[in-house]
This record gives C-alpha cells, structure tokens and sequence, in this order.
C-alpha cells in the first residue's frame, strides 16, 4: 500500500491518529518537502515522535524518482507525508497516477490545508474564488497570471487566497552552472513582500482588479500556536511586519457579508463601523 | 479555553493527535449535530474511543443556547467538535464571535474537511470557484440560487463543489404544529437527487449555466474506506446509485486540465480520449 499523509499546519500532533498508525507501519516514510514545511517541527522531531526514519522528499526525487519512492510498495506500505492536505500540489496527483499504472494500492488520509482553515480569519470558505499563488519576483521574470484570477474572482464578489512563494534547496545561478552542490538558505516571501508584488503588478496593468486601497487580511502562522490575523489596506501591508512565516494573504471580496466584517473587527486596527466603510466605495 | 476541533471526515481515528489530547483534558464535549455526520463512527463510539462524555448539540441548541455551550470556559476547558473542519458553517463563526464577547479565549484545531479533501477526485483545488448547496426541494419550495453560482464559476472555467443537504432531528408540520416531540429519520441527499434537481432548475432557468450532458464527480463517502468517485454526465447520474451516505458532487468546469482528464478518467465507463471528447463541445 501506498499511503498519501497530510500532516496538517504545524506540530507533530497534528497528524491525524489514523495516519500515525499507518506511519508506524511503513517500510519507508517520506517526507514531501518543496511544496510547504510544517512549521514547528523539524525532522528531527517528527522520526522521535513517529519512532521512524523520514526522509526528505526534494522536487527532484519526487518528479524524477518517483519509482524509487514507490519501490515494493505492491507488497510493504509506504508513506509519502504532505504538509497540509495531500492534494495540494500538481506533483502528488502524478505520484498517484503513477502508483496506479504500477498497480499499487493507494490510499489517503487527510488534514488540514490552508485551504480550509483559512475559514479563521472570519471569511465565509464558500465566498472564496479561484486560489492563485505568487511567486518571488526577479529583476526579469514577474508573472502576472494570477492578476486576471483575482479579477475574476472580485468581479463576481469573491475573496482570493494567495498562497506565497516558497523556495528550499534552491541553487544561486552560479553554483548551478559550476555544478556545485551548494544550495541556498530557505525563504518565505513574507506578507509585505506579496503585497509589494501585487501593487507593482496593479501599477503595470492598471485594469482595475484591485488597489492600493483594496482590504486584505494578512495570515500568519496559520494553524500554529502563534497564529495571527491582520486586516488593512495592501498598502498598509506593504510595510506590515507580520513575523516568522510561514504567511498567506486573503484578498477580501468587494462586499463582505455583514458577520464577516463583525469577525474580521477583531483583527482590524478601528472600529467595526470603520472597517466596514473600507467597502462598497 | 473554549475549543473548536475539527473530527474530519469518517472514523474516530480521523481526529488530530492534538484534538484527541485536547478533548481528554476538557470538562464538558459537545459534537455538532447538525450539519454533517462522521460517517462510520456513533456518539458511544466517540466516547469509546475518547473515554469522556460527549453531549449532543442539535441546531437549536447551538443557536439559542450557546451561553450554556460556553458557560464556565473562563476557567474550565471545554470543547466544541465539528465533523470535517471547524469553520464550514455559519454559526461556529457566531459561537466564536460570542464567546470572545464573554471573554473567553478561543483555539482551533483543524481538520480535513470536503473543502481540501475533495482534491481526492483529481481536480485541482486551485480550480475550484465558489462552493454551492443545495437544499431538499419541496413541492412548493425550490431555492435556486446556487444557479447563479454555478453559472458564474463555469464562464470562467472553474469547477463548482456541490455540497448536499442533510436533515437531521426534523420535524414534520404536523408534528411541529401539536408541538410533538416527535423527529423524523435522518435524510441525507443522494447523488441522484441532486442531478435531478439541478436539471429540473437548468429546465425551469434555461440560462445555460450548463445542460444535462455537463459532466460531473459524484463523490461518496470522502475520506471513508469505502470512498468512491464516479465520473459522469448529470443526466446519468440522475439515475445512478452510489450508495450509503455522505454524497458530495463537483460540476467539473468547461476545459478541465489534460491531468485532470487523465485522473479523472479512472473513474469513468470509458477511455481517456472519450472522456476528453466530453469537453469542449
């Protein structure tokens, strides 16, 4: 068997029993670990709490390793561990498919992603659009895909989750070139770098999607102990220290309802009343 | 503390290490009760598996009592379990909004909910638009303005999650009218009702949002052993059986991705190039 594992946001409890069960009975555990990291806790911790070697996942090893990763899998279990839910990433859905064509049994068990506890920070799940995800700008390369997601979404009144760049085990272009097996230190785009980002892309395109004005709820650590909300202008966020990561940023709908607003007040800097003329402008 | 938990989406063991730990420590456990149901699990299996008590909370009283929900958390911990994640409905929003009120401090603890784990069927969930329910029609009451809703996510491409309704501890008028205690047997909208709804409103509306040959994921029992998924027009799966509940359905978008179509295609009566020749027409 092949067992698919979300480990949820943040502690080494937060694996469900069922999949701690399963993980004492693997073979092998691996450990996804590109896509997302579970924020407090190291691997460290989660081989002493498991009783179990994991080991780390790159890119490389899942988009081109996969067989190895799947190896005997028909006849000992296996678990591929996801931060978050399992089903977060393209990569894991061609881990499955290829699973499959092996004729290994699969099975998944889920969590927590930020996909669904973003419902915290107030905002009703079922108002929220199409999810886009930002990435680190260069000095040449700033894609802007996700500009026309968030106009779409706005113009039918729905908020947008921005899931931020990560980049682990990324090598400095020089190193690449040399063939040095010398990687960077990890980074989190922050919630002030994104909201940079997306006023830089408002001001290129100028269509409208949203503003400097735009209201915006900045979240941090979500799922952790540390876990906090902070509602303000994109512009305000540009220069929001909202601390360690990892961070995600709710671009609100155009007219949230009511409850919303009464939710989202605790989070803001001012009075309900206030937070509510931030909208239908 | 006033704790949310998530229980997930099937067995007792779908709850967090960290959840599980919480309810031990807790004086008073109450299970919502009303919007959705663990699916292979009872109230004595839970406190089984829990060894506490846990206490029934029906709509209303998790509406027009929820001072005595929330009565001695200043000092006692007390928890609230929601199957799924703890953030789906509305009035978990309103218990955490009174209990801050009450000054009394509130945590999270996330769980898989059909929001992330619907990823399960092989769309992505970045795809996905608003999500919509839909309600048991009566004869002389049929709400559509999910309608709206679909339409809106399908002429930008997305997928829409249909989440079904469920009726639990209802009264008939009769009995609502004598004010006998008497409650009907749970009900749980399958599949094929609500293909048969949705085409019914597509008939009455005839505004295109879709036909009843828009293809569609009918989802049973996410997240159980006996979960299975089943690709297929609406039309077919107006008559289809998929069994005990919990259903879900996901109307698949206009032009689903080439990985989507091949994941997909395992789930349905057909080869992969017939299942793309659906889309696009």
């Amino acid at each position: 068997m092949f067992y698919l594992i979300g480990l949820g946001l943040s502690s080494v409890k937060d694996v469900t029993v069922r999949g701690l069960e399963a993980i004492k009975g693997c073979k092998r555990v691996y450990l996804e670990h590109y896509t997302s990291i579970l924020m407090s806790a190291s691997k460290e911790d989660l081989e002493e709490f498991y009783g179990h070697e994991v080991i780390l996942a790159d890119r490389d090893m899942v988009e081109s390793q996969s067989d190895e990763i799947l190896a005997g899998a028909t006849e000992d279990d296996i678990a591929f561990l996801v931060v978050g839910d399992v089903f977060g990433a393209t990569t894991h859905t061609d881990l499955v498919i290829r699973a499959k064509e092996l004729g290994i049994k699969v099975e998944s068990i889920h969590n927590a992603s930020v996909m669904n506890a973003v419902g915290a920070c107030g905002l009703q799940l079922y108002s929220y659009g199409q999810t886009v995800s930002l990435v680190f700008f260069t000095d040449t390369w700033k894609p802007d895909s996700f500009y026309d997601r968030v106009k779409e979404n706005r113009d039918i009144g729905l908020h947008t989750l921005v899931l931020l760049d990560i980049k682990v085990k990324e090598q400095s272009i020089e190193n690449l070139m040399r063939g040095n097996n010398i990687f960077e230190p990890p980074r989190y785009m922050s919630i002030s770098t994104a909201a940079q980002q997306l006023i830089e892309v408002e001001q290129t395109r100028q269509e409208a999607a949203y503003d400097e004005n735009t209201m915006c709820v900045a979240v941090s650590r979500l799922g952790a102990p540390t876990q906090s909300f902070k509602v303000a202008s994109l512009k305000e966020l540009a220069e929001y220290d909202a601390g360690e990561p990892l961070h995600s940023l709710v671009i609100v709908g155009p007219n949230p309802h009511d409850i919303e607003i009464q939710y989202m007040a605790e989070f803001f800097d001012g009075t309900k009343e206030e937070l509510k003329a931030c909208f239908n402008k």
